[in-house]
């Protein structure tokens, strides 16, 4: 499960993410090495900033979201890796 | 058919497209093998966003239209490929 | 002629035009190989969107107008050749 | 002269020009082959476009303008040679 | 500790940070030589600028803040090495 | 000096300017070659347009400005060298 | 010291600095060669303009200011040389 309780305030209109696993088997039962897994690109939102002047942010902590491949900036939060990225980046809730 | 069905629900102005299978076949009745195929640029809308502070959407559900080329991301929802893209990417309804 | 009747509605501001057939005579009435032919720059307008927001389009069905070289995207309707273009795209009306 | 009675509408801020003649000999009366000419950069304004909203276009049929070296479309008439270019892109009035 | 009493005013919305000390020591007690260490991407504010026109800055002096990686320009005070960067390329307040 | 009596109308913002003579000479007295001297940055204002809706333009015949080494089109008129630029690409005025 | 009295007005909101001198000599009194010495950031403004519509320009002359290490352009002044920039090109007012 996502942990929705970090203690970080996303800017403006920034939202935290943290990606869904990628899957380690595919269908048919192999293991998928490390390197060959395809980057996720659905993710929970963990944290969500107020938004900018008179546009208030869509997307709340908890929704499951999808967000174009090469979305967001990776960062680190006490040993967990999220992705922020502005809401534009976000295509859709899932 | 386009399944019209799925829970995704697009951000802002993007649109999901369900696009129109390739013809399998030439006038002339040849099978073509995959590769060859050229990508289709008509599809069906299976979800709309809200639209844009005072620009609501034009498309709905169930419209057939016409797409650039490389227009949208494409996105995997059960299994089934679509196309998330903005409203301005569509060129027209069918 | 030109047909005007097609079943495609553009979006916002979007205009399909059928170009002129290229000549295919010279002057001196050498016939020219098919990639030897200029693109033509000059076509009929067969459907127009209703514009943007404050902005109507200024051209109609019918009218004979001149692009740019590279102007469009080339699209297929019902096995006939059109592009499909915004209406800045279009230099003037002939 | 400029023929300044051809039939084409330029539309919003678009103004057509026939381009100068460029001189065929030098000052030292020596004849310059067709490559080696320099393309003129002055014009006659044959026909202008009615401007965009709020602005309307400042030059008119009949006037001689300068206009950037690399500036506008060609696009033939009649089988005459045209330029034609925004009005942002001419540079003066002569 | 960071020093927040420098004596630099930063214009419009720019942010003064000092950044973080890149950890001299892995998880398992390895020290790094410095090259090999990744460039921190959190720092504390030591000065704020007054913000833009109606766009006050949100951060302020003692704020611990992540930045995206290649944010800012380098500039040494008194010895000290801070960043400089504009609000908007401040992640998230931790 | 400067011709300030050309019968040149510049559009717009735009400026043209007799550019200042490149010194043809070294401080010790050495010639240098044509292909050596500096592009000078220099020069005097000789027309100037009526600006943009709200925005005169500041500058006007006769002032001596600053501009930058890669500013504005060369023009010629009545065999003289002249740069056609928009004011904003004038840095001063002496 | 920066001499504040120049007799050139800059336009809009440009500002001209006058970088300050490199250090010729490291801490341990090594006299570094001309090549090496690195770019100074920071100098003293001896002119501003009177700034945009709406939008003064915050600095004035005499007052020490850090820059981006690319920003602005050289002119030389009655044999000086001076850094000329937007105001928006300054980092912060020492």
């Amino acid at each position: 499960m996502a942990k929705t309780d970090i203690k970080v305030t996303p800017l403006h209109d920034r939202v935290i993410i943290e990606p869904a696993k990628a899957e380690e088997k595919t269908a048919g039962g192999i293991i998928i090495p490390d390197t060959a897994k395809e980057k996720p690109q659905r993710g929970t939102v963990v944290a969500a900033g107020p938004g900018k002047k008179d546009e208030p942010v869509t997307v709340k902590a908890g929704d499951t979201v999808l967000y174009g491949k090469y979305a967001g900036t990776e960062i680190s939060i006490e040993g967990t890796d999220y992705l922020i990225m502005r809401e534009s980046d976000i295509l859709a809730i899932v």
